[in-house]
């Protein structure tokens, strides 16, 4: 692993905290790996990273950069600052004990990131209830134009590609990388990040 | 207004609930017009609607007769037994001062179906920043498949037009006539319902 980045085992999650001004880069290391990302304000996590809130002030369901990810309270919380993917999803919601039933009933049943999330946020008094849609780094998932209807395919990341995010408020961060088996090409990766 | 039917006033909203078992019909009378629906499960608040999870179990964002609506913790909470139109939005937020403020700056600011809905749901014990992204029923949101961007029309619903949802736990309601320019044409109207 390059200086200076941490990683974030495979199926696994963690909690930090960012200071309005600071970076968060996220890299996919072995290329294909989706990471899950939530967000609280750090003086009341009541205010947390909202999907419906980004659409509507974005305009747009594909988020790369220049554009702002926002919060149920229509604060800013994030800008884009670079992206070298482009592919990203805020649609879908972490992966979790249900899901691994529902979609994969012939596998083990995993808590996925939903579990990874709570546990990690929970110290930070955040209930699994108040998890919302993540921005899934990295993660593809198109549209069917004329029905609407969803896939999810392996990521566009390849080795080494990275989104950085410049956090606009204090926040509190969830970060994954994932447990489930259709966002990554059925492997399971690493996820690195650094702070600075 | 015909026998049966109860009405929700232009601008406003209202919250009830809804035994597992009981129909919510809603009505656009006049045509073109959208109305939000959140919900969340009787016996916890802490339970709701949410977009991220029926999109998942669904695997499409364009919901109809037969889809179902998903909660938080991965319950049914209603399926779409008959729509009249066909056309309904689950991505985007109910408007709100802050909406109001950006999208129309020339114009008054207005609480919007989230002051509406937050009033209504308080007596419920349901906080604001518990509102998630609303079933935007009648909202005509197309897609660029290209560039992923957003637009909002006038809803393609008719006068009479309805869809009906069968509620598959005890629920608390919350329902608007929308508040915003955007969604409805510019203009704004009642919304009928029953339930029975």
């Amino acid at each position: 692993m390059k200086p200076g980045r941490l990683e974030i085992a495979p199926r696994s999650g963690i909690a930090f905290t960012l200071a309005a001004g600071q970076a968060l880069t996220v890299w996919d290391p072995e290329g294909e790996q989706v990471s899950d990302m939530i967000a609280y304000a750090s003086d009341d996590p009541g205010e947390y990273l909202s999907n419906g809130r980004t659409f509507d002030y974005e305009e747009t369901i594909r988020l790369t950069t220049g554009h702002r990810l926002w919060s149920n309270r229509s604060r800013i919380m994030f800008e884009i600052e670079e992206d070298r993917v482009g592919t990203h999803d805020f649609l879908l919601t972490p992966c979790s004990e249900a899901t691994f039933r529902h979609f994969y009933p012939d596998k083990p049943v995993h808590r996925g990131c939903f579990g990874n999330l709570a546990e990690a946020l929970a110290p930070f008094g955040v209930n699994p209830d108040a998890i919302p849609v993540a921005f899934n780094i990295f993660m593809n998932v198109p549209i069917d134009p004329l029905t609407g209807r969803l896939s999810v395919l392996a990521p566009r990341s390849r080795a080494g590609d990275f989104i950085r995010l410049r956090a606009k408020i204090d926040c509190i961060v969830g970060l994954t990388a994932c447990a489930a088996y259709a966002s990554n090409g059925g492997s399971f990766k690493p996820i690195h990040y650094a702070v600075d």
